[in-house]
């Protein structure tokens, strides 16, 4: 039979309310009284809530995310769907914000080994595996790759950086930039990759083609100014995520070349910003809050000493054609299906 | 004498390194030598890492913050203020995401009550400060107030809605709309009761003229469409919120209508979304960064007991013009400063 919080009571000689004090730690109990009740508890076996037996176990039913900077439009979609899973399951999200600096992901990591954080999201590309293997809690990789054992949740990016240009190319695109996130960064590179398998059969390549635009909407708008000036016969982009892409529309304003009638562009991520511009963006679409939700499972997997059904998930991408790679006339947005 | 690791090895007669492991729970120690310690160190009153004692104490140092949605552009600059403050003083932040709901609010409050959470700070509209006296957990509020009794750190929304206003007649506008906010928000309330202020003296005002967005771009566009189609005299707008403004800035391309030259659009809170368009947007900012980081110290003072200077902080807006109320010849953006 299982046992209840009466029989607790009962063992301790005190009331129910006394044993929910103790074990929810929710008003004042005298330190004697809160040692019979503890020892009333173990003897028994009682099974408290999940969040009162946690503190017995040391586990806190918490986890933390690390992400670069949540002012990246990206990163609030991404932990708004593991912070929604997480709270379903008991969970609480700790949010860290590393700057993508190797020494703030390590004072994180340090401060929730303290805080017995049950286990941590990552997103990074410079923390390295040895790093993740010291801490010996529960790690999932998100958006980016750390290690071929720490499971991993990432889109096909090459194949995303192929979509991009070939709809370029579909749309009579003849002159194809590629505007190329960081250098350290391995979506970025991937995207850069998918953008060359494609054009490294076109004889007008160039590689003035490809400029850096640091996943930064300004300095993506700085360097598309410099190309367009320098190849006015550019007549497509594809920027390597969605806010450099907005960087490439406002460079486009600025030198007052029409998007898309003299320049086609299209953007990676699918953020929800892309439907808030004029025009809109095409963009390479990820499963964000899919992919988010299913990181979130496995580590809870991980937590709880299930198996993980596979160390690498990979998720498939989608292209989303709107106005900036589109004739407007041709194209129905939100706003014209919404009246 | 402070008591060191040393003394509390000798009185339990353990090695240094496990106390080490007991005290930060790092590593296996058995269950008898764990309860030997940890009696060495309530014996000798040691006080260990602020971490460790926390432990001890029942304290996690550890805060929660409650927001609408993480995706609301606004929200991740004012996480980002609290967690870079938070972090320094060795406080983790657990991100907590209401919608808005009374009851989601209510068991996120729960959750922290029962993982001793050291303190929240609230943007809510929507919970009883009833509700918060209940869980007697210290409570600041940001961005919009709760109660008197509940420190506060906010803007003054009604002057920053006369601010944008009085810009927009000043730069010559004759009819002027002002998309609101939810109607339960106070501060949505406030900008309008601003935009009222100015606007009640002039004979033209129209009761057509205010239109409701929710704080939602979609919503915004939609009924800006319906408002310019049926008074194409309007030739300004005050959004009570940044997002708002994009919605108007897109119902404005839709239609054709030249912004700023037919149709000058302000906006509000001053996210750095508005510097992305194409025009960039004018708003009211808000020291958003400034305001979160206070707000956050002034949890810490109220959890560590010390007096908090001031229980209603109200900072300043500023007016900043950009393209969208200004000619865009005479404009100089961010991108030719920078050329």
């Amino acid at each position: 039979m299982m046992t209840t919080i009466k029989d607790v009571a009962q063992e301790a000689s005190v009331s129910v309310a006394t044993v929910s004090r103790v074990i929810n730690s929710n008003g004042y109990v005298n330190e004697d009284t809160r040692k019979k009740v503890e020892a009333a508890v173990e003897k028994l076996n009682y099974k408290p809530n999940s969040v009162a037996r946690s503190l017995f176990k040391k586990e806190s039913k918490t986890i933390g995310i690390i992400v670069p900077d949540i002012k990246n439009p990206y990163f609030p979609e991404l932990v708004r769907g593991v912070e929604d899973y997480l709270i379903e399951k008991g969970f609480t999200t700790i949010l860290c914000n590393s700057d993508e600096d190797p020494e703030k992901e390590q004072l994180y990591l340090d401060v929730m080994k303290q805080k017995y954080v049950d286990g941590v999201i990552i997103v990074s590309n410079t923390i390295e595996p040895s790093v993740i293997n010291e801490y010996d809690m529960p790690v999932v990789a998100l958006d980016r790759s750390i290690h071929k054992d720490v499971p991993t949740f990432i889109i096909n990016n090459r194949e995303g950086g192929r979509k991009a240009t070939n709809h370029l190319l579909d749309i009579g695109c003849q002159r194809i930039a590629h505007i190329k996130g960081p250098e350290l960064i391995e979506n970025a590179e991937e995207r850069y990759l998918g953008y060359m398998d494609v054009i490294k059969q076109q004889d007008w390549f160039h590689e003035d083609y490809v400029i850096w635009g640091n996943y930064d909407q300004k300095e993506s708008a700085r360097a598309t100014m410099a190309l367009l000036e320098k190849h006015p016969e550019i007549d497509g982009i594809f920027a390597g995520n969605d806010v450099m892409a907005l960087g490439a529309l406002k460079a486009a304003d600025y030198l007052n070349i029409k998007v898309p009638q003299e320049l086609a562009i299209i953007g990676f991520d699918g953020v929800d910003l892309t439907e808030m511009t004029a025009p809109e963006l095409s963009t390479i679409s990820q499963p964000i809050y899919q992919m988010s939700t299913h990181a979130a499972e496995a580590l809870i997997d991980l937590i709880e000493g299930r198996p993980i059904k596979h160390q690498e998930n990979i998720f498939p991408s989608t292209l989303i054609q709107r106005q900036s790679t589109n004739s407007v006339k041709e194209n129905v947005t939100w706003l014209q299906k919404s009246l």
